[in-house]
């Protein structure tokens, strides 16, 4: 059968390290340097020919440069001769940018997916997209894996009394439901509404949260407006202690502010973004998601050697 | 007919709106700004549904941030039904990469090509590409403008005699004969060699520069080194004085510093890429690309406004 290569880009090298490691193997050689002008210039050290290679690279910030880095590498791998580039991305950049919502706005996730697939992309395994119909945007085969059980998992080992699971909008409220079944707990929603244009938002709760631990979930957590305001509110409201994770700590602007000064007793994430070293403070857990993307990666190369039997 | 839109975004401003104004028109209402995670957000504020859109963007430093707001920008366009999309690239950027020089390579310049015909791209207007076969990656029309009677014109206007059009490598004669013809000189070759490996260059100089003034022409002038050892060395060499010119003033790492050491006498560039103020010293002069540019559109759209008529 034929061989499997882990490759990394520069977004999340610590990550890639892992899922090489639960494979069994250690990463391919390759160095993706600048030239004097900011161009990228990618070097790929050893022969990738007739490969199932994996690449790893999470397009967070700088998102932009990440993309390119990802865009040229593939087409490195196809001149290469490799025999299907699969494209690993734990963090799918600009999926926020997933329809039009006001006149002349770009689709930038399908321009991405567009992308990926004009560079050479044969399959791509991706974490907790921010809207699923992101998936219909590629023809290439998609594996859209899911945060909610290591999410879950972590809190039910807690074994906290009197939980709730809590989405901060409404557009949480599917993965709110699972983690919830998960953890035999019922759900709240916080129902934000403006009652006029230029009327400060209400926050109403919906959902009984007097004397309860609430769980606040969201696929990212960005600037924290949101969750900290969510949390500030349950608080307020009555709940005991307020926990808050996500899948994607994108953590951009003023969040690990916020955080801080929030009701917030704990944040829990994942690594699909690596956290900066200056914005890891005890209120945040980073909980792996290499085992999860290693075991997708040993399925989809066990049926890609499977098909070579066929061929 | 059509109307005509001229739009820019965020790499040269300053020639779009020289461009739009030598056109007889304004730029276009949009804004290129950033989420707080750094991703780009675009607002095209006026309708451009029928026009013939055309987008001025030299993919310069910072080079994956200016590509991204491209193509993201024809993702816009395309969804908001300009009739045509057409990319005015001043300076078309990762053009140096443009085959595979070693093994695993990647062929950037094409896979630019690519990812723009794919984000919807109709046509494409650019100057003094690094390689003539760079047109050939396209299948849309693409538009090749020459900078050498620019630069020609600026120095026949100073009268000098003795003259001697030199190349500061083999790459480009071509261009230095056509500068020769236009200011009816003789050329020179600047002819680098290695005669071991690890043994350092030899500089020979191929013609006769003695008493004369040479002026060194190149497509782009990135960290300086070649064009300065080339300017040093016909000095040294009996050449009475230097000048140097070139299109694309990337002038990256060390290259000011390194013509304000040299025996430059003035750099002449174009406007492709704009200068930033810290970098525009006494010896360097910057000639504008707009009319050129301006004239070019105004043709392309003749063409495509008589197309209507026998549409
Ligand atoms: N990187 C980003 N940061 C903040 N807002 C964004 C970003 N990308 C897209 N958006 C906006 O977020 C909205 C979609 O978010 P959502 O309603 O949560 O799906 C749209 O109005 C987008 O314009
Ligand atoms: N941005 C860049 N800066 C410096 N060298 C580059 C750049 N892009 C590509 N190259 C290298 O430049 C060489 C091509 O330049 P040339 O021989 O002048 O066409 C190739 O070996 C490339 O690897």
């Amino acid at each position: 059968d034929s061989t499997l290569k882990v490759l990394t880009l520069n977004s999340n090298r610590g990550l890639a390290e892992e899922i090489a490691s639960h494979i069994g193997t250690t990463l391919g050689k390759c160095t993706v340097s600048s030239f004097s002008d900011g161009e990228i210039q990618i070097n790929i050290e050893e022969s990738v020919r007739g490969c199932d290679v994996y690449v790893v690279q999470s397009t967070s910030t700088p998102v932009n440069q990440h993309i390119m880095e990802l865009l040229i590498m593939i087409d490195a791998l196809k001149r290469a001769s490799a025999r299907s580039i699969n494209i690993v991305m734990p963090y799918y950049g600009y999926a926020r940018q997933d329809r039009k919502s006001r006149s002349r706005e770009p689709i930038t996730a399908k321009l991405i997916a567009n992308l990926l697939e004009t560079a050479g992309a044969n399959r791509v395994i991706t974490l907790d997209l921010h809207a699923p119909q992101i998936q219909g945007f590629f023809d290439v085969p998609i594996d859209h894996l899911q945060g909610v059980p290591i999410l879950s998992d972590y809190f039910e080992a807690k074994n906290i009394e009197d939980l709730i699971i809590v989405s901060p909008d409404h557009g949480g409220v599917t993965r709110t439901r699972k983690m919830a079944d998960r953890l035999k707990a019922p759900i709240g929603i916080i129902d934000k509404r403006r009652p006029k244009p230029n009327v400060a938002e209400v926050m109403n709760i919906v959902g009984n949260i007097e004397g309860k631990t609430a769980i606040l979930i969201d696929d990212i957590i960005d600037t924290a407006g949101t969750i900290t305001l969510a949390a500030n509110a349950l608080i307020e409201n009555g709940a005991k202690e307020v926990y808050a994770c996500c899948t994607h700590p994108v953590l951009s602007g003023p969040a690990i502010e916020r955080i801080e000064n929030s009701q917030i007793k704990e944040l829990v994430i994942t690594n699909s973004i690596p956290l900066p070293e200056e914005k890891n403070t005890e209120k945040i857990t980073q909980l792996s998601v290499a085992p999860l993307i290693g075991e997708a990666i040993i399925r989809v190369h066990e049926l890609q050697s499977v098909s070579i039997l066929f061929d």
